[in-house]
């Protein structure tokens, strides 16, 4: 995901903290939730492995809301999922408000295991919460030697092309695909920039770019406070599609592409619309889902993935604009940072640590070694 | 498809003629290539689709282009689709130099065949060429009520994010899902714009806006003619991906969905990919991808149209920008032109008038009356 832009110039803001102690941290926390240990351990790998991959907006920054919705019942730390529907390829699932990480481990896993029986597998999942980086799931399928992809609706905050309401999620596309020297693994929203985007600008205090946003008239707007609060009060305006405002540069598709996403995670689960998520106490609705495909089924595996390894190379040794000396392949950053943070230390902004000594402190965790 | 955007706003340059006639005429013009009548007319009810959509770009204006790709050898007319790899739910084909209208109406009937049997068909072809608008190929699975995909890289104009190089095509994504009153009809590049509003802008004598476009440094450029040329020359250059130019408004995403197409439609088919696409002669190359996808596996199909069509429905009726008194939903623009045109005209920009009365006296046909 190259999704975070401006928002990390001010290093002097951010503090160095240990993987191992931030990890150590976290899994104490959703521990003191009342999540069991593997559970912990499984929501605190996917909120971490943002931060590995330098993904501030979905890392740890998150542990806030993730408290709130923990705590005022959205999240339910005992689900069980249901399957509701299933074939030989497919899986409709219920999620009954489960900690979306879970939902979506569980789920992806499920997936594989079609593709490893049938050849692809889908599941599609309603009921569920944030998940995080829509990046972790697909890299599951990925390390099976399958293509993942996965999607994920949230509550609306993209507004559709001519309009001035939300209707649509931030509605990330993920997919990854085996690959030599490193996955290729996409991983974006389907806005032009994601809500934590806002949420890094706003805490850093800086104009948003043109072109990002609207106010609650469906007028263009700079000032991430204003939009994230209109967001909150669902007041109108929100973020633009991949594209931007209007369909000069395509903004029209972005907003088709944040619908596709909707298809496949709330439509086909009976799940909630975008622009129903979020609308009622005790329940966030958020939508996912998986796919898994075997690529073997359209030919030799090793040739298939030497294809992509080699397409992939040859972009990177494209030539470069003026001004410029990398083109990166996605995921390719990703695999980068996290090489060095994995045994090393994270960057969180000192507002995101105040924030999350609150809450440990809320949670009875006092010894807070960072 | 909402791709066309400012080329047709001088409408004294185009003549309408009658659907029927300009029907008739294509028939006639691809028996004469030699081509079966039954393909022939296949071939022109795609070309037709798109006029009929309202998508100039990838209308009759293409018969040069397709003219050019007939006479020297890059088509095959009598070439035979040949599976080289197969399982329940997917096939992997190759083309033989077919045309693309040809190869993609039997891929998607198979990749039909197989969703009905197991649930989802998914169909890669290599060594085809170019197949038209995307969204006809869905429609064939929409109009069995399944989800329909298709994807298709082209010859390389799209440049990755910080490159000066074309790596990738306008790589359409396509997507229909069945829903009342008309089906989502999702179809789009990967680019900004795709190629053919280009050359419609250079038809019209229009600067391109900014943001679209580089020249052969990878700076950009406001100039259809230059670009366009500079594509034809492999001169270096191109269309910037859907986001634009940089990564500030998402064109790293953009770059990436391109990528995923050459991945389902080159990749895995062990194709040519874009970059490759007609670089040798007698040959493009062009690879496509479709998919098929019985939405019963995930619930009852009743329940789930019926999700998409209230979701629709909602996004068509949510608040208006200021100014703005319509949201539209994908397909809707194309159902509505296509009412007004199928028993009436469709309007023809006269300059590609006469490019096609030169190409028709090439085939022996002198006698058009439009």
């Amino acid at each position: 995901m190259f999704d975070e832009q401006e928002g990390k110039t001010n290093f002097s803001q951010y503090k160095k903290v240990d993987t191992l102690k931030v990890r150590g941290f976290c899994e104490a926390l959703f521990c003191a939730y009342g999540f069991s240990s593997d559970d912990s351990k499984i929501i605190t790998d996917v909120l971490l492995r943002a931060d590995l991959y330098g993904i501030e907006s979905h890392g740890v920054q998150r542990l806030v809301r993730y408290h709130d919705e923990i705590t005022n019942g959205q999240v339910d730390i005992n689900a069980k999922l249901k399957i509701v529907h299933e074939s030989p390829i497919s899986v409709c699932i219920d999620a009954n408000k489960a900690m979306g990480q879970l939902a979506g481990v569980e789920s992806m896993k499920l997936a594989v295991k079609k593709a490893k029986v049938s050849g692809c597998g889908m599941v599609t999942v309603r009921n569920s919460n944030h998940y995080g980086i829509a990046g972790y799931y697909t890299n599951i399928a990925a390390d099976e030697d399958l293509i993942g992809i996965s999607m994920t609706n949230t509550e609306a905050i993209c507004v559709p092309t001519f309009g001035s309401q939300a209707m649509t999620g931030t509605n990330a596309i993920a997919l990854a695909m085996p690959s030599d020297p490193f996955t290729f693994s996409y991983d974006a929203s389907t806005t032009v920039v994601p809500r934590g985007t806002l949420e890094v600008f706003r805490k850093n205090e800086k104009p948003l770019p043109d072109n990002w946003a609207l106010d609650a008239n469906g007028n263009p707007c700079n000032d991430a406070a204003v939009v994230i609060d209109n967001i909150i009060a669902k007041a109108g305006g929100g973020i633009a599609p991949l594209g931007g405002l209007g369909m000069l540069n395509g903004g029209h598709k972005g907003y088709g592409l944040s619908v596709m996403v909707d298809l496949f995670s709330s439509v086909i689960s009976s799940g909630l619309t975008s622009n129903h998520v979020n609308r009622q106490p005790g329940h966030t609705g958020i939508c996912h889902y998986f796919m898994a495909i075997d690529y073997g089924i359209f030919g030799d595996k090793q040739t298939i993935k030497n294809n992509m390894s080699k397409f992939l190379q040859e972009l990177r040794d494209s030539k470069k604009a003026e001004g410029q000396n990398r083109i990166y392949t996605h995921g390719e950053k990703e695999a980068e940072t996290m090489s060095q943070r994995i045994n090393g230390q994270i960057p969180i902004n000192k507002k995101t640590l105040n924030e999350i000594k609150v809450i440990a402190e809320k949670q009875g965790i006092k010894n807070i070694d960072f």
